[in-house]
């Protein structure tokens, strides 16, 4: 039997000695504040069972990796139609790039870009009544913590820094392609990237897709199985930008990242890893937590390949 | 216990009755000459039983499904050092593009689009005696059939037809990454997309990799198991051209295709599976191929993800 | 002595036979309702005669010809530090594109395309206290018209229709090239768009450059000799979008153009020409405008080259 | 009466003291060895008259000065056929993209651009039975000096330097839009790039644009009217690759630059004027050369604006 808490501590304790290189997120001042030493890991198995390492109690800002959470209400809901509006394409270009959007008449080429994301969640505020309430109850859901919410502060901080997604978002917009006001999508989309959970939370709030699409902590099926099966890809091919092969090439897991520092990962039917460290590469994604996630597949000789 | 033989005979009678659309390749005229009708499954488990239905006993031109041999051998070869002329990311564009190419200085994204694997093969040259013997050699050996060989009339014509490919060739050797002459390059690069096979000894061909590496019909180690892992994410971002996120998407397995209407995908430590249609989609795969492999691994219930 | 009124006398008779390919500007109501058959043409001679044939008595919406005038007052106030925040390079792009904008960090190419004249009306806001204002008193002054006014039902309707420059300004304010609120830059921007002239106005409008910088209805100085010659230039390579290289070797005169079908142009020390005829062709230039253009300075026998 | 001669003195004793910034064109060793303090500059007349200073007897390699030879041929003899192949507006990219021609399926933007000179030269070898002694006969022609010859040890040490240029060939090739063997033009078009000429000679053989098509040496009609003021304006918009449109603002004459540091601009009906200084500015032209030019634009009060 693997012994996943001593691999992570190993890991841990050698990477903790690292310098932090890169920079901490830094367009708001919110995330600007974070101390780059936060490192934390944590693994949920399928079986229940947890093992922790580091800071895994101090919430964070999840940033993009609540576009998993949008994505998976909003694929659903709209099953198949979803993919008529956004692609699922690798996009080769950084997260929040205009070109392909123009070269293609406004469709975005996945949902995990800055564009993507916006057409998801410009289709939650299509269909359902309190966007933001229903968000935070589906993550309060399937993380089973119902005391997670949303930082006001960073929200706020994003709608003064938003010139970039507001764009993106009267591009699409001026192709059909966003159908509400830019002012409530952008109020969505802010909160949205700023809800705040710890390495725990986040495991855990994967495991519905280790589960393959079933919540555990509830038996409700939020996806098909071939829905579970499609989002596990489109996070292999477009979960970490234009680092996204490096990430599969590395680590050999579906997994997703945020500009707060977060990320996470999984194998089907296995187990869930969350890692924290706000030092970020050049790409957008930390350094330390693609270190430690490319560790651990080896270190368990297990990952999706 | 699944019965493999069963599903892809419910597929092969299904899909059989379809039109053929989509084109054959036309670029040459030998594949122009393919008849569209062909259309052949097997099913190779690491077991060693194997499942066949179809036009499986007759042999095809493989044409870029060879870019993973002639990459196996490279990668084993030269190791980490290989990704400093070559990446590793999807590249968004169609598979003989010069766009990226020139926006990254002469470094091609992956080695699965042509310019990527025309570095691989420049490799080769540099470092293997008789390159093509030994690829040759290389292929026989793992797919365990001794008689497999080059088709020369597919070759010279290809040889006649090679205006792209040579651009490419000169672009990169114009940034110092093409080493070897252009016209031996492209001897070599133009016999090993003439290599034929049947969909029997394709399936064959890839079971190094669903093995992780060591060959099964010898026991020689290939590959690293991390070498094979990688190589896997290699093939689930990048083999399809632009193409690569709609096949992880419906099919759920790493694959290549190849435009002589092969496809080959596995799942590690289970199984390959090699189609043979040769009507392609406007991405340049095969449209019959990737629809079977989606319709397989919803019915197994199976996939990587 | 030349005879610019049998000249252009026999130019529209013989086009105004043509059917009038292409189709009206259609993007806002206002536009789409005018109709493709009117045609008119109006030479103004720099010694103060002046031609007319057709419809050059009724007024059109000058759009983007608008961008000229702009242009003059901003980059006579500003001098050559203008050219900090926005470049004088052909863009080779059509007129509303954001992928140049992006490669190159926020500097548009030129201050002809959308996003240039985006900023040139930014700095407008800047150092004018009223700019609508303003800007129609300069063009009364320039056009010798003191009853010229904007159309405020297509400003609102521009208004309504903007989310292209919206996106266009985010963008730019996103890298700190736009200084003022976007939906202040917009009231300003839409109504410079809708100024109402006729051929002859435009014409006579256009006499500030014949005449190298002076106005020659009053003898104020608005550009230095070499800032004249340095507008002429931008116009030359940049005043018809992608079309700009075209309409240089066809017509041989720097000039702009508007999708309300306007065209003008001229010969510095001689004349100016302005021409409307509503149908525009696939790159948003009046055809039968351009035609007439050509067939002119090869009657005439004289062009800048 | 202007005093050119006192002009350009003034010009070339104050630019003459500075700093020669900018490097010397070094991809073959040829152009490597050249001085770069070299500086000199000639205008000629229509009149006859011409006035020299400096290195004005010394020749130079003219390299890309030479496309406006082969296309002033070439134009003549196709007619308007010839942009059928070749497009003429300006490319907003560097000298050798071949991003826009894959964009634009093998169509060069426009015959100043290296691809776009590559289909003028194939068209020569098309229809002319000895292009490289044509050419030469064509260009001793024009500027009256019968002893002009090709440096053989340039051309081949082009030859062996010719990847990207090759790339660009095969790259057209693939596409239909080069008729000949890729060896045969590369012979013919490295030739063509080593015409050897010094400032006197550059000024008078573009008399003819000067004089509007007609070989003022000769009475010969080398282009039409109309020809003429075409071939003038591809030169204001595309002559200085991606630094046309600042080449226009600055100095305000057609003109052509190359990568021996000669550049040469006319205006018609006045004059042409050479300079030559090897230091090149980032875009590939001579830095001194475009100051030179500004300079003498301004002190005339002329240029075609």
């Amino acid at each position: 039997m693997m012994d996943y808490g001593k691999i992570i501590d190993a890991i841990y304790r050698d990477l903790n000695t690292w310098e932090r290189t890169g920079k901490v997120a830094d367009y708001i001042p919110a995330l600007a504040q974070v101390d780059p030493q936060h490192f934390g890991i944590s693994v949920q198995l399928l079986t229940g069972e947890s093992f922790h390492i580091g800071d895994t109690l101090k919430p964070f800002s999840i940033q993009s990796i609540s576009k998993v959470f949008t994505l998976a209400m909003v694929f659903h809901h709209l099953g198949e139609d979803l993919w008529k509006s956004v692609g699922r394409e690798p996009s080769g270009t950084p997260f929040n790039s205009l070109i392909q959007l123009e070269q293609e008449a406004g469709i975005p080429r996945n949902p995990m870009i800055n564009a993507g994301a916006l057409v998801v969640t410009d289709r939650l505020l299509d269909d359902w009544k309190n966007p933001k309430e229903e968000l935070l109850s589906f993550v309060r859901c399937v993380s089973g913590n119902p005391s997670l919410s949303y930082d006001f502060g960073v929200a706020n901080s994003e709608l003064a820094n938003s010139d970039r997604n507001r764009a993106l978002a009267h591009f699409m917009k001026s192709y059909g392609n966003i159908h509400n006001d830019v002012n409530d999508l952008m109020d969505v989309y802010c909160h949205q990237c700023s809800l705040q959970m710890n390495t725990r939370d986040l495991a855990k709030s994967f495991q519905f897709l280790v589960n393959r699409g079933v919540n555990p902590w509830t038996g409700n099926e939020l996806l098909t199985l071939s829905q579970a099966k499609r989002l596990g890809a489109v996070l292999m091919t477009c979960g970490f930008y234009d680092e996204s092969g490096d990430f599969a090439f590395r680590v050999g897991m579906p997994g997703k990242s945020g500009v707060g520092g977060g990320v996470v990962a999984y194998i089907p039917n296995v187990l869930s890893i969350a890692v924290w460290s706000p030092a970020l590469n050049p790409h957008g994604n930390s350094t330390l937590g693609i270190e430690a996630l490319e560790r651990f597949t080896t270190l368990i000789g297990n990952s999706v390949f």
